[in-house]
């Protein structure tokens, strides 16, 4: 509910993006499983501001404490309580986010809902909550890894500009450029519609694809908690997502069952696919085969330009972006995908271990 | 979790394709609601094969029969449990598909994750299930009905033929044909399509949109739970869908913020935006326009054809669709695609009520 | 939340004292666990009406059907649905139910909280409903059994009667008498006070006390899930049921720490316990010693006696109990203990396989 | 699950003994509470240790930091964080609990279930986790107060030493005394008696009373989440705690029913009943007479003295309590069984608004 995610490894994030601090709580890790505090400020750096010149220019450490759950280096089976302090609190002038709605942000939202809003810097809907989910998806990675399950993200589309399919990429390099596409010629052209973007004081929107591989097979619940069901729901979860395809997606709709179906064969002795429209996914479980799916950003909603909106009042007015703030959202996005992606994929892992009884 | 959907507004459903009964428990239904028996089977008849030519020839009546929790024709809060017997168990020769996995199917995941598997008609994967939920959907329809809240959906597209955008197109059309297309040249092109690729002995994708009109303005939660990721998890739960996609979509990664952003009026006393890319939905929660979005199907999985597949022992053989399969599964999947729509927008309007404290 | 019990292993039950049927859906149950329809049947039978002279003498069968969940005598994985139809559904005169709150009934209350009430019988509230908990507790049971749990309860106290305390008794003897008392002296004083209190028109109350062997070590929760937390929630959601203890209970609070504390020792090789005052249970973790708990049950609220009372209307007015009813609730609260209990152990053990990462 | 407890309003707690800090997340509190700092801290210090001569001489401030979900003062309906640091947190010696188990302590079960403990002052085991709820309870107390809903608990009972029942006393009194009894001779015996307990390096058990007044009629579910089973389950989670009971509780059970049976009576327009062996709840759902139940503690498991015990090598050993503990704990768990209530309380009351349609 609201802002708990996952059954039994559950995360539940708090903060606002000017209060204190923002955190996560993560119950039902497995003990003895080793936290790698190094591991998880590399992945909290690789969602933080200012990290190359298309993305915000705002300076923040998000450097990270452990309150509990861990021991000696190690997972105790206790929640463990991540809290990363906002350094950027100081008193600004928030008097045109504090009287005015901005067009399609949550400002207008919030107020009707709650009456009682934190409307510095977007208070909880803005996009900050997410560092939360960064460091607890970290720590789900880690889970993962013990048993080499590899999940990668990557910018697949900004604005027209489209990478080649996933299997025609080396995903390890999607951390060679600052837009985090691993082809080099498409990724070029990103950083250059990107620049000239920011200088027209707009924004633009673009894709990140992900892919899961070395997921064991059985993975996922029939009916409501597909496996893929639940991917959607995480990334339509994130901030300015408007789209989650898997497999063929949206481009399966126009092909026949012929074409679509992904013949079995036997592989050496393992189960496998000849294609993989199915995106490693059947029936709602895993099949083996690669996880894989596509996940739409819109352009961000703040823009350095004039835009009419009404405030409190119900008055018309205008409102303008003040301050720094992202062109494009989509290279700061690849962790966060990987993050919910690894928050839904440990809460499976988990739950399947109790989906038979023992022979 | 698993069969259970919903925090408030809960259904819990259960029943495989050739056992005795499939149903459906809905718990937390408020008290009071005066439960229409005949719309109830006004739905599930939209969603009941052998319809019409393009559809499944199987003859199944879907007759339900209510077993708690209606009282003198008004819920009484307590669990409404709505059980659908199955008329066709006869034992028909399902060797194939106990022996061999279909292609695209859950018969090779369902088998590896459980050992022990109904394979009957596809058992618990059957799409079968999805009438349990058409029947809570209806009752959900019912208490939506109540603030006026109204769920149309249609056919927007099959294989390569699309229908205009849902503002021009008058969805109380909908039913109007056989395909549910509200446009009607695009509707016979459609329905021509599904004729053909029946001949064909094949099958073909296409597209439900989804229009939710006279939503209250603040449903939904922060973060996790945004309206949105709940209705697009309830999409992806629905068999063989693909995608989902709300407001301005995959479409809208190619436009600029200054293109995207829906800017605030007062319309005579109410806040409305201009435009409507958001879908309806800001930060996760209603903003009191449309809410609509798409929900993409791949192409059914059965087909008359020889495929190439393994059986249990892992051995390579092949195999064929028998009986009678829809060549489309979109005209049947819009009062699905409703009912989800439905059991989604009851739950929060549950939820919604606690959002603040009287004033 | 209301009518559904438990995380992994989890059931919703629906149904009315008077409506067609009740019954129950439990999700979570692993595949492949042999369903055995005679025990089923069995436990049924142990709380069934009718099934001695100290019972209400309704004719109630109580036979099941299961409607889905098992294939070839196994359970699937998938939701296993049990209804129990209700014989004695006859229009009777219920018009001193339908106007007038029985003192100590849930009749006011859920007039109060619903409006629209299904007062035939007491509805939902009747303890007819428990049944459905048993057929899922007998699934529970065939679960355990697997890892050699054993749930016994038996009747310890009817009014001042009390039998010894359980490790002085032959738990095997529970089902030798028709008050379920293993110790056949007490048994018979028992069963002459229930007599009694049925010629006087009145009722009486009592405690059912239940003993767990061969609990694995582990199970529970730390902070709010402790195991006992759980049994005492599962117990005091039985009807007519006023408190709850485990281990030295309320008898404890006499203690001083020097008596209360149970030593461990070293039992060849297995940690063990010198007493039980922690009733197996530390930190909320069970510890591998008997699990034991009492739990108290009122007298029921049903007396052939006026009573004065007030009716819908606030009129004051005077009520008297008619038919049959039970006049010592104990003897047929045995199994539902027991079935209770089963509920919460197999539940925990789901949840224990995750406690820890595989070293 | 865990450490998470409340359906609607809902907290999460997490922190160690000896770790950073310790705290909890409340989730669902609805917004525009005012969020009183004083009221929170003032509730803390009635759990707080060292507060007088009859607790543990540990001193502690357990002052707090809110860290998200208030602003200008009230709730914003979003997360709220409380963190509250641990002081204590020195190095010390701690071989003795590192190495052996605590007689009835946590030690052994949260080895043997997690591997991975941190031992250090019972760690998660710790009644310091109870901070947090106390926090966590203040803001539903405050919740609960708009509503006129008061809760008042106190200690009955201090080893054989037994105070009047409720109605006879003044609960205004409760917090004349350090042992939090209002009767105050009964308070005298009840302080010489842990007086005498601690010299003898001993620790001696007791009883919480609780009275909750002013309840609306209606709060509670049917079936499992009966509202005594809830308030049930809370408590049985507070460490120490043996045994819940309400209304007539284990008393109750040598009771005729034409003795228990409260008969309903017309109070000037109210519907009230006579006498109150209900506890104020019937068939799981507030009726608005008083709810009234206890909670029994056994006696600290912590003494002065040399116990026999084993180490984590199954070696034989000796244990004995260092430092300072409480040689009774119920004058500090009132505020503790308080917050549980008003939390239950809380979360019913915010459930009850969906109850039934509006008419």
């Amino acid at each position: 509910m609201s802002s708990t995610f996952g059954t039994l490894f559950r995360i539940t994030t708090f903060g606002e993006s000017h209060g204190p601090a923002i955190g996560v709580v993560i119950d039902g890790c497995p003990a003895g499983l080793e936290v790698d505090e190094d591991f998880i400020q590399h992945e909290l750096d690789r969602r933080r501001p200012g990290q190359s010149r298309i993305t915000t220019q705002r300076k923040e450490d998000d450097t990270f404490k452990i309150l509990s759950g861990v021991f000696e280096g190690k997972s105790t089976g206790t929640p463990i309580a991540i809290v990363i302090e906002n350094q950027d609190q100081r008193s600004k002038d928030y008097s045109h986010i504090a009287e005015t709605f901005r067009p399609s942000h949550a400002d207008y939202t919030y107020e009707a809902k709650y009456g009682n809003r934190d409307y510095r810097g977007g208070g909880r809907s803005s996009a900050r909550e997410t560092a939360a989910r960064v460091a607890a998806g970290a720590v789900a990675k880690l889970l993962l890894l013990r048993q080499n399950i590899a999940i990668d993200a990557y910018v697949s589309q900004v604005g027209e500009i489209k990478a080649p399919s996933y299997d025609q990429l080396d995903l390890s390099k999607k951390e060679d450029n600052i837009v985090r596409c691993p082809d080099a010629g498409t990724a070029d052209k990103m950083i250059a519609l990107i620049d000239q973007v920011r200088l027209e004081r707009d924004t633009i929107g673009g894709i990140v694809t992900c892919v899961i591989r070395n997921t064991p097979v059985g993975l996922g619940e029939p009916v409501f908690d597909k496996l893929h069901a639940a991917l959607g729901a995480a990334m339509l979860g994130i901030n300015a997502v408007k789209g989650f395809e898997y497999g063929s997606g949206f481009g399966g709709v126009k092909l026949k069952g012929s074409q679509h179906n992904d013949e079995f064969y036997n592989d050496g002795g393992r189960i496998r696919t000849r294609t993989n429209f199915s995106g490693g996914i059947q029936g709602g479980i895993s099949n083996g085969e690669d996880i894989y799916f596509n996940v739409a950003f819109k352009p961000v909603a703040t823009i350095m330009q004039d835009q009419a909106s009404v405030n409190k009042r119900g008055e018309e007015t205008s409102v303008s972006g003040k301050g720094r703030h992202d062109p494009c959202v989509v290279p700061r996005a690849v962790p966060i995908v990987e993050s919910m992606a690894a928050l839904v994929l440990a809460d499976f892992l988990l739950l399947a271990t109790t989906s038979k009884v023992a022979s």
